[in-house]
């Protein structure tokens, strides 16, 4: 018995070498005074810390801000899950280095763009919702810089659409959906013309310059915003800000708010007082009131107009048709966020004092009378301030955004220049609780709080600035995300946590169980289209083909070899492209696949098929290889492609000789298979002496060990071909394979073994 | 007086409506049994958790994987700090965004590279040494996919060179460092043809395919590469792995091991038995021991070749002059490291249960002695594996990487295949110790653990899948990393990372204490080429010069304006740059910067001048604004550029008029200016009754307020010129800036004074 083999039979007698519990020679008390922390601390830390197996009880989205992604954390550990690539090209996930996707990107791009936009600045992350809550199927999210709503399906969490504005040059207020996510809304901010490539001189900004709202129609059954059945609504040349969907009583309305209804135009380096101080100069701006059910009917009716080949309404259509009103609202504000029972709405002036809550059954009242203060220059009636509002509460310096409870009528708002958090009563009015935040918190976000029933229970304050906070890491600082607990009387700060790349500016979450994403794709799938990929192939059925100059090669990849191994019939100008089919069905065996020299990247999940393709444009050997740790031969999973000069003659000079093997060498791995053989057995004898089927994971890891195994038999044919034909050389090889099977059954079954023996397998009766 | 100035002083009244502490209503006990926690669990949580505003101990330099970036984290919080972006574009950083970035990117492309490589697949990250110890100044990082290494500056954290291999096709065995950062050693994996572009038939393999080293200088003084300066060694096209340098008595040599020694060609789509059979078919391997200090010698004396404009040591010159030798290693390695102490070297075989320990006496004695067990087919002298062991301990299966403790003679090997940390003794050969990790361990890493005075107390097990270990997020997995305290007898799993980016290969981890980044920059840098940027301007020197189709803006950013707000003298077709110098002074006080519908964005930290570069290729408006949320006024930090059509000529129709202000409004604002200063005033009151000056950041803040306050006397002039002109337009506007400078004071104000209350500060005598 080889000594490798007498170890693995050894590790197996004594339960795999475990740690006895008894560790502990320093106690809580101890790690409690070395590392200074106060009962605060640990209470904090009780509250949040997650063991090692365990999950987390939500999952928030948070946008990526200027690094154009989404991050994806747990909460209560705030420990950050995922980043998915939406406008920026991300090599990891393959995103904007496969075909697929780089179709998304290129699909997404805004209009008459001829550089490509790779980077976006995401802003406000929406779940779909069904009926006002959260139903944990797709995620959207804008870019602010080129205006963009990307499509992510919650099932793989890719992106799957980006659709580009026909209309706008900047927004803000996306992403927002409407209760049963019949829309996605997309408002402007900074205005402009809305004809793509109009040039108009800032004199004449409040004649032609315009801001707008779109509503991106979402077909639910397909998972794609319908560019088509989408319309928007032209709007002032205010700057846009939030927006937020009316719920319950007021659904089939939308909310916008604005700040720089001055239409002021700045000009500091021509002696001009900056937009900053012309922007903020009223003490009101306006809030937009829009009714988009009438607005969808009044589009069927063929009462919009069209640019870029999109339907626009005007804005003298939507005043006689009775769907756009203003209230004045104080002062620049920035969050408008309707109450779950969708009876009001709250804004925030970020340089008032108060949040102003409205009421939507007064709103409908003075409309209902047409009952208005006057109209704005383009015509649209203002409903009076005191006509509309419920109450306005005194919160503190820089309110910004409001989220809200699972306790009636309780909300929360941030408040900037304070750098707090107020708990506070809508309906009474009453301030309840403040907490400080560490620095100047922007949006913030409860569980499921802007749906139409909170879940309470956490809070997180989205700061903007971190300053001294964490470790320093140079000039440019991570942002802080500060978890609070609010399932008490007071609000308890319980974790810092830096984020470490772009700034998010809201985020949502989502519980946990309301997710149900999958661990593989049936196989063949092209991920980013949700269809049969037409590049796939099943083991077996791999091959290259070359027709004029494009070569395209239908491969495979499964622990630990990609099909082909060799690329050889390329010459330089070739189009190659490269399709991959994992044929994997383990959770978490992903490969990953790149050529040196191009620039080419691809992760191919379980059951997905990737494509990469690019132009050999110079001669020369170009290794391929998997990018993804997927087993102990995970090195060798290798390839070589070979890129001729134009009209190449082989020289003809023959290659010196590598190793070979000999009938010794061949015995010798064909004794260490058996013995290996035995070791399995044992191990496998132990997995089904106990209650392995009551853990799923060990199922599936099982299932996968007999996959590993189950290919031994074709490799041991091969092996009896080559001993017959006294080929000892491909004997020893192919013995050596059947040994590689082996090592990846040995690996999953040890790996089972120990699941078990952590959590608590009981010995079963025959 | 108005509300919100009432407000304020309300606010300073009752001390800024700060909580209690007095939130407890769920005390420890209830909090453990409500989440299921053990006594274990909150022991692991006292270990790990960092309270809001306390530091990490140490922090780690990830490898980001195929996301080809740097990851930085703190122990034991495992808080992700920073994503440092290298060979992949990241724009929350502008890299790759601006003109300083792309510069780093394009200098580093492969040679003749036609489409630009923007993505990495980033291994190992090293930090600068002094006499073998972290110097904390310094980290570098290589591409496996097309062999690059990188280098990062410390003090702020930003990539400062690539530098692309010239000779090697893929690469694997980088970065490692000499003990004085003499070199940076890069090393090949896939053996290829080394002169760039050249194409040989895999046939030819073993003849013309090869490995190499490169030992690329450091020029420590300019914190760059010198290429020049650097040299290379031909090594056999044995597959080269992980590499480890000399350091105390084997300084001045390197250790590179190998796996596919057999020189094994796949092509199972052929028939042929996969590379992962044919490559592990053999016991032992090769690992190279290679003297650089004489190989330096050799170079200078004019012995090397020069291929692709590289100095290169042939294999029979570095024969003949005894500076390559092999020694075999069973089998199919993957670490090779060097004792802290210089006297041993360890190699783990993957496939093999031992990790092998070697002398360097032994080797070095060998040497001297001449005795060799014969030459492979390169001609390389061969030492017999047991005139070089001292060593083999069986620790179990798949053992990969070795690190070490403080205590003497402690090692740590990670074993991928059993799924375990093994602690073992080098000296004595005795297994001390083993944990279970969660699942398949690649390399693992204590603080300080490969430098020649580790540090003990962690281990971070970089696990290559998760499975089951966190909640799921779609068929592509994050990695684990789990924290191990090893201070104690027994180690203790303490805390499960998720790695939500890339797949980390390598760690390294320094004492905080040695860092020491900077938070701004001399005003006007360039920072990527760390001298005076020529686009830099002062505060007034902003300016936009055209010369024929070249527009270059030299501007300003500042909270919360950008100098110019208008950009209108550019024509379609007309190259635009624009350079932007950050005013700020302030820690945290970044801006951002992007001009929508082109693909640019910059980060500019405080004193950081930064360039972006676009052709305008369309007419049309085009809002740019500060991408970075800096102050309350921010959203309002915006600016347009007008493209005009070719030939433009304007209408001539005038626009309509804005919002004017009169008399009555200027007094308005004027009032609550005067109103406000007496609420800073008594902010400012407040802090100078305390001790503030005992707390950095609190007198940075007032600093910075002070900084604020001081340009109200300009904008005061401003106002007050117009105010004699009658002008009660702008004299309202720019009493509205001084207002808005005013709002800037109040915020760094209360956010002092909330820091100063929360942290004790105490009254002082005047």
């Amino acid at each position: 018995m080889s000594i490798r083999i007498k170890r693995l039979t050894l590790l197996i007698a004594v339960g795999l070498g475990m740690s006895s519990p008894g560790w502990a020679s320093e106690d809580l008390k101890d790690v409690l005074k070395r590392r200074g922390l106060s009962q605060q601390d640990l209470l904090a830390a009780a509250k949040t810390y997650v063991p090692t197996g365990k999950r987390d009880e939500y999952l928030a989205f948070s946008s990526g801000g200027h690094a154009g992604q989404v991050i994806v954390y747990g909460i209560p550990s705030m420990r950050i899950l995922k980043y998915i690539g939406v406008f920026t090209p991300e090599p990891w996930q393959g995103y904007g280095y496969d075909e697929e996707s780089r179709k998304i990107l290129r699909d997404g791009q805004p209009p008459n763009a001829k550089e490509p936009i790779l980077w976006g600045d995401s802003h406000h992350p929406a779940i779909s919702e069904t009926e006002g809550k959260y139903d944990g199927q797709f995620l959207f999210i804008n870019d602010k810089a080129n205006p963009r709503i990307a499509v992510i399906d919650l099932r793989d969490f890719e992106t799957k659409q980006i659709v580009a504005n026909p209309l706008f040059k900047s927004e803000h207020g996306g992403a927002f959906v409407t209760p049963n996510t019949e829309y996605v809304m997309e408002a402007t901010q900074y205005a402009a013309p809305l004809e793509p490539n109009k040039y108009v001189p800032l004199e004449r900004f409040n004649d032609e310059y315009r801001g707008g709202m779109t509503y991106w129609k979402f077909d639910r059954k397909k998972g794609r915003i319908d560019p088509k059945a989408s319309f928007s609504m032209e709007l002032p040349p205010y700057s846009q800000d939030l927006v937020d969907a009316g719920k319950g009583p007021s659904n089939g309305w939308s909310f916008v708010n604005s700040f720089c209804s001055e239409r002021y135009v700045g000009g500091i380096e021509r002696g001009r007082p900056p937009f900053e101080a012309g922007c903020s100069a009223r003490d009101t701006d306006y809030l937009h009131v829009m009714n988009w059910k009438k607005a969808e009917q009044i589009v069927a009716a063929g009462k919009a107009k069209t640019i870029n080949g999109h339907k626009i309404i005007p804005m003298d259509v939507a005043v006689k048709e009775g769907i756009l009103f203003l209230i004045p609202e104080p002062k620049s504000p920035h969050g408008v966020d309707v109450t779950p029972d969708g009876t009001k709405i709250i804004v925030a002036g970020k340089l008032d004092t108060h949040v102003s809550v409205y009421s939507f059954d007064k709103i409908q009242a003075a409309i209902k009378a047409g009952k208005f203060e006057g109209k704005d220059p383009y015509g649209i009636p203002i409903i009076a301030m005191k006509d509309a509002l419920d109450k306005q509460v005194q919160l503190g310096l820089g309110p910004l955004h409001t989220q809200f409870d699972s306790k009636k009528c309780v909300a929360y708002t941030s408040l900037y220049v304070d750098s707090q958090v107020a708990r506070w009563d809508f309906c009474s009015g009453k301030v309840l609780d403040k907490i400080s935040v560490h620095y100047n918190i922007g949006h913030l976000m409860t569980m499921e709080g802007d749906s139409n029933s909170p879940k309470g229970k956490y809070l997180v304050a989205l700061n903007k600035l971190a300053i001294d906070r964490f470790n320093p890491v140079g000039p440019l600082h991570p942002q802080n995300h500060q978890l609070i607990d609010i399932s008490n009387d007071k609000m308890h700060l319980i974790y810092d946590m830096p984020l470490p790349l772009g700034e998010p500016h809201y985020a949502v979450a989502i519980d946990a169980d309301s997710l149900k994403p999958g661990i593989r794709y049936k196989l063949g799938t092209d991920s980013r289209s949700d269809s049969p990929h037409p590049g796939a192939v099943k083991a077996g059925g791999e091959k290259t083909v070359k027709k004029g100059n494009k070569v395209e090669v239908f491969g495979t990849l499964i622990r630990s070899h990609i099909v082909p191994e060799i690329i050889d019939n390329v010459e330089v100008g070739d189009e190659v492209t490269i399709h991959l089919t994992n044929l994997e069905r383990a959770q978490d065996e992903t490969h990953g696949f790149t050529v040196g020299g191009y620039n080419v990247h691809a992760s191919v999940e379980p059951g997905k098929t990737v494509s990469v393709k690019f132009k050999a444009d110079r001669p020369g050997v170009y290794p391929y290889y998997c990018t993804e740790f997927c087993s102990a031969l995970h090195l060798e999973m290798q390839g070589y492609l070979l890129v001729k000069p134009k009209g190449y003659k082989d020289s003809g000079v023959a290659g010196k000789a590598g190793t070979t093997y000999t009938k010794v060498d061949f015995d010798k791995q064909y004794k260490t298979n058996i013995e290996t053989q035995a070791v399995i057995d044992s191990v496998v004898a132990y997995i089904t002496s106990v209650n392995y089927k009551d853990f799923p994971d060990v199922v599936a890891m099982v299932e996968d060990a007999f996959d590993q195994a189950g290919k031994i038999d074709g490799v041991k044919a091969k092996m009896d071909v080559a001993v017959k034909a006294g080929d000892w050389n491909n004997a020893t090889l192919w013995a050596g394979q059947w040994w590689q099977y082996q090592v990846k059954t040995a690996d999953l079954g040890l790996r089972a073994k120990t699941y078990l023996e952590q959590n608590g397998a009981k010995k079963v009766k025959k």
